[in-house]
């Protein structure tokens, strides 16, 4: 069976995370799902888009690739499923908009043929009718997902779409100089759309300059400083501290690296 | 084996669920344990009892539940483990209370018979002597839910007790047209005790008459709606916002149904 | 395969836990991952370092135990895996610090020699270059984790390093009279460096004297009592209540256990 990677904004609050599971559990028993993150902030498309892209390069080629971060639950959004070099199971919402820069699919299909679980083992209540409109990743992601994982075809979960019809976010990844906020971490790092971090330059945001390193390591404790993050992709920290709050960033704000002079020699990397 | 269905308060900022994990791995090797949830708010049974009814129609029969919620730990209240279409592992407060209107146990039995893991492979400290009285999810239930895992049966985990004499919370689900806030979910969705969301409908809450909808992707964003949520119970939310802050919701809330005037014509389901 | 019991300061906030697990899964594919806990307080080594210490006499011998709370990450702080009678990988920051009395290794090598994984299946993006020198839960412990789960040899991942080399965080456990307030758990606890709590005796912190019980339930509801917690170290906890925020406790705080009056008969267990 190919393996489940199930991201989502469920938290472990609710049980949310753990019905999908159980409906993949249902579907396809004993099928491997692993956890990527289930409390992302709650209906943020940026950082879920962030997100798919940091986890990309290391999910294996042939995986299911199950994302549920949804504010358009109940509208008539799409859900689909795509094909690349993995398989993605979501709505169609641009969450997927920096994973597919890596691994663009080539074919999409709408889900519009999947039969929902059904409550088994259990006594009716009067008046009771669970379901609802409110549930897809139990309702139709999980059955959509587990399909896939038993090496079914996408193609029987609904009718093509086109590649180009489905939603982007309005974000491009750019080596620079000009790029901005894409979203934050759980330690308040900042990461940005920017894809190279050039030793000795400098990077303005909100008025600040900031220097360019190759880690936050190498910059005293509480001081600011920007480097290639873990995605490859710029980040601005503060060396043990919370860079969002410390220095007032938010999403969407301009970011402009500013190249190291030239004609100076270049700055070594430290000794590791 | 049966797999293990698992919640707790036990959150992930300490290592309470793992160690959990651990023992049942140690006393069955390789069960599967299914996360539902263990960021449930700390202590708080009506939330508990509301996430277990929302995930029990997905829960295949003959599934193992263990859930550890459990203000009264190290007071008198009973282990118990409790049989119906699926088999129930955890305190006797209540958390079971509405989950068993739909899967009601036929027998129940008090853990009383069960070795409590030792420590192994560890050097002794001076004067250390681990296990207390307050960690019954490592002591009591992951080694009564091991053994129900690998099929031995419930009666030699201890006494039967009376299915009538387990503890209940004060708490009724009812098609209406009164009911109350059974509690909020992570996003502050409150869930009602009520079966059914008449379209065309109002809910009276606080003060409040809130429109009833199929979901709330039917109103504009930042307005309140009430619907009919994944778990088959009314839920009033807002539309991409928090409803309890906002609207000031508390546990307990009276909630009434004011049905749609009569001889008018039904209101169709919105086109999908 | 051996078992890898994964603890991190990483969160579910964001995938990197799941990257973690996405590496193991490359490297040994359907290895059993069991996540210790995942929301530890960011680099919090403190917090770390008792997490791994309560866990610690339940996980298997033999079990590989992969740690990464980090706030050194970037720096010269070294990777290390040691070898007592489970595997230990992570940081040699201390955060081993607690667990290591328990289980003391014999042998310790720096981890150098390590493929870290390289993205597959991907477009490259002009400009980008992945990696960064900040991520090492996934370039440098979860391939060594995984090289270990496969029952490789520690020595193969770099040179032998000095056990009494390792870093320690300044932390002892004593059976009193006098400690400190070690850390706190998700509910407001305080755990101490006590091993003991004499029945009838008192605890007294930041000039408060405290009962010593056998366990919260048997002071009123909102009272404060200490007790022999679940690792075998004295508490101090609020019944039902937060101990931290109401007290104003904090770590580090002077704890002095004041023993029972001598002469006086033995305060008998309570009934249980």
């Amino acid at each position: 069976m190919r393996p489940i990677f199930f991201l989502s904004d469920f938290g472990l609050e609710d049980p949310y995370a753990g019905v999908v599971k159980a409906v993949l559990w249902e579907r396809a028993p004993g099928v491997p799902v692993l956890d990527l993150a289930h409390a992302l902030p709650p209906q943020d498309l940026r950082r879920a888009a962030y997100a798919l892209f940091e986890a990309l390069p290391y999910l294996p080629e042939g995986a299911v690739v199950l994302a549920v971060v949804d504010p358009g639950v109940g509208t008539r959004r799409r859900a689909i499923v795509a094909r690349g070099r993995r398989l993605y199971v979501g709505p169609d919402n641009g969450l997927f908009t920096l994973a597919w820069l890596l691994d663009p699919p080539t074919r999409a299909h709408e889900i519009t043929r999947i039969s929902p679980p059904s409550p088994t083992g259990i006594l009716p209540l009067p008046g009771w009718a669970p379901g609802g409109h409110t549930f897809h990743g139990r309702d139709l992601f999980a059955p959509a997902a587990a399909h896939l994982a038993l090496g079914r075809a996408p193609e029987e979960l609904g009718p093509e779409v086109s590649f180009g019809d489905l939603v982007r976010l309005p974000l491009a990844l750019t080596p620079g100089p000009e790029g901005e906020i894409l979203t934050f971490d759980r330690f308040g790092n900042a990461i940005t759309t920017l894809l190279e971090a050039p030793q000795g330059g400098l990077v303005e945001v909100t008025g600040k300059r900031i220097p360019i390193r190759n880690t936050f390591g190498e910059v005293e404790v509480g001081e600011a400083v920007a480097y290639l993050g873990s995605a490859g992709l710029l980040e601005i920290a503060l060396h043990r501290g919370n860079a969002r709050e410390t220095l007032g960033l938010r999403e969407g704000m301009p970011v402009v690296i500013i190249p190291p002079p030239t004609g100076l020699p270049h700055l070594a990397d430290p000794p590791r």
